[in-house]
């Protein structure tokens, strides 16, 4: 691949185009928006000026809804030997292409992509070459899909350092369905619930609720689109959790119940619904792929100066351990802490021993 | 205060005791398993051998139900001249309490408490004398407690250095209902649709479905026996939520309609349901207390050695900077991934410029 063009110089679009400018491919920036394709030039991702003749690839980074549309102008028009999008939902484009009469033949120069790897943030500036790195970038081939073609969207994953994943379109659709559009309504669902509640209790919060909506606090523009181009799969998980939920709520009733064999039944539906929890959630991969289950924790109390993370970060590497994540639990109205170390199990007694020679206080 | 009988050797028990000890108190430990007594002992909790005479205060830690049992006994023996327990939820309780025909005049000894501080780890070993540091802890007094006994109650919480906060019994069972349990349920119903789902599906999970489904990792038996003794404030919250959810279903459900004006009123239903959880996310308070939004975000870009975290921390320790929380997002698979540092919003462009001299890669 020697030249692209990318259509849609947003985040992902201004992205890709600075990791192919990283490997020297020339690039030219497209946009509806012209002082938009301006900025994502300023910020060395290529040119904004028309290229001659057709490039390699385009790669359509619109928004889901003007997928379809971007991407059949650009095949009438030739404007590249082959097409990628990037939208987050895979089914709906493909759908639409039809409806605007590209049949079979016309698509096989062009594949759905889809790389995992939102910001809270959007448009050029937030973007960067690394945004991809080590991330999963999904690719939805038809039988129709060139072979040629394919291999472009390979190079331009491997240029961003991403992980490509073979899904069929409606497979891929289902799947960020569960693992990201049905946890961000029902976050939102749970947030939603404080709305109006009594500034007694929302005091009360912990770490818990704060993990739990935490993307609750995303754009809802945004997410209206998202979820505008995949309403199905996401209505079919939340009715399945919603058949869940009626049977939590009736395990409950019962355990207000005076008959004892019925609180006893409600005692086996809570119990039942929390080990389908646990269940789950053991699936969940953490870092590395691999199962949080596989990290233990080393908690270390600190006060809230600057340089306090700094020195047991020193310390830890200096006794050679490898820190795999952090979680800081600020107390509430204080300037304390506790800080938690996920390590490997190994590494358990090492790191606490070399801590506690450096003075610093573990919560056991 | 200065003798206190701890009932309950487990992790709250032993960690008050721990917290009264330090303060010079004299503290006597019981527990139904003395060999539990025995270590929390060893730990330096305090002794346990019986008391000669009534102590200043008994405090209660043994599960929530068996506290009315217990305390029933201790009142009526007269260990102490006065009571608290630190239960999760505070009504049950109070109605066990009266069914075993304590009236208001032998109940005016006691106060009902709940320092919100658990632990995913339970036990004397898991305990410490600052596990309450900061936290709040709820005092549900009512109108026959004693003064002497809630001042009893306050000098305890000052000494573990946490915050009191006081209630009415059944506002802190709905308050934590809403903050803890139905939070806990819903990470559990979310988690538990990923029990059979397919590999290539759950690979695809990131950060956002990792951080709600969290807590679904906790010990089930904990949770069954606090879901028992709370059943009807939660399920009344559940059955709100369900409630919405269903209303979020039929909004999905009209954005597949051919209609277009029911599709423009599925928009508008997910865009509240959006806007809603804005709105209660805002209200969950981060670090002391204030609202998470305070603190914006700086964007680090690591490998996997030792060491990395600790260079970031000292050098944004010499540039002044505190750093307020700090989230690590792993790349799939790949030895590479960000951190992101929340500090106060004047603190970006400092924290950014001295972490761009010292050759950090910083994502805008």
């Amino acid at each position: 691949m020697r030249t692209a063009l990318v259509i849609g110089t947003g985040l992902i679009g201004t992205s890709v185009a600075l990791a192919l400018r990283s490997r020297g491919i020339t690039v030219h920036l497209a946009d509806h928006d012209p002082g938009q394709a301006r900025t994502a030039a300023a910020l060395g991702a290529g040119t904004d000026s028309e290229p001659e003749g057709p490039v390699d690839l385009a790669v359509i980074a619109v928004p889901p809804a003007h997928v379809a549309e971007a991407l059949a102008e650009a095949i009438r028009g030739g404007v590249a030997r082959g097409y990628l999008d990037v939208a987050s939902v895979k089914g709906g484009p493909a759908r639409a292409l039809a409806e605007l009469g590209l049949g079979e033949d016309e698509l096989s120069c062009y594949i759905g992509t889809h790389p995992m790897s939102g910001r809270e943030r959007s448009g050029p500036l937030a973007a960067g070459a690394d945004l991809f790195e080590g991330r999963p970038w999904v690719l939805t081939p038809s039988r129709s899909t060139d072979t040629e073609v394919l291999n472009l969207a390979l190079e331009v994953i491997a240029f961003c350092r991403a992980v490509p994943v073979v899904m069929d379109a409606e497979a891929h659709d289902r799947a960020v369905a569960l693992v990201s559009h049905m946890p961000h309504l029902v976050s939102g669902l749970v947030a939603a619930r404080l709305e109006h509640a009594e500034e007694s209790a929302v005091r009360l919060c912990g770490q818990g609720i704060r993990d739990v909506t935490r993307i609750a606090a995303s754009d809802p523009r945004m997410w209206v689109d998202i979820l505008s181009a995949n309403p199905g799969p996401v209505a079919d998980l939340l009715s399945e959790l919603a058949a869940d939920l009626d049977g939590t709520v009736r395990a409950l009733r019962a355990l207000e119940s005076a008959d004892r064999a019925e609180r006893g039944a409600g005692t086996e539906g809570v119990r039942e619904i929390l080990r389908r929890g646990n269940a789950g959630q053991v699936r969940v991969p953490g870092k590395h792929g691999a199962a949080p289950a596989v990290y233990e924790s080393v908690a270390v109390l600190i006060d809230d100066q600057p340089g306090q993370l700094a020195r047991i970060f020193a310390d830890a590497g200096q006794a050679g351990v490898n820190v795999e994540d952090v979680r800081i639990e600020h107390a509430t109205g204080q300037q304390a802490g506790l800080v938690q170390l996920m390590v490997e199990p190994s590494a358990v007694p090492v790191l606490t021993a070399a801590l506690r020679d450096r003075g610093w206080s573990i919560r056991q």
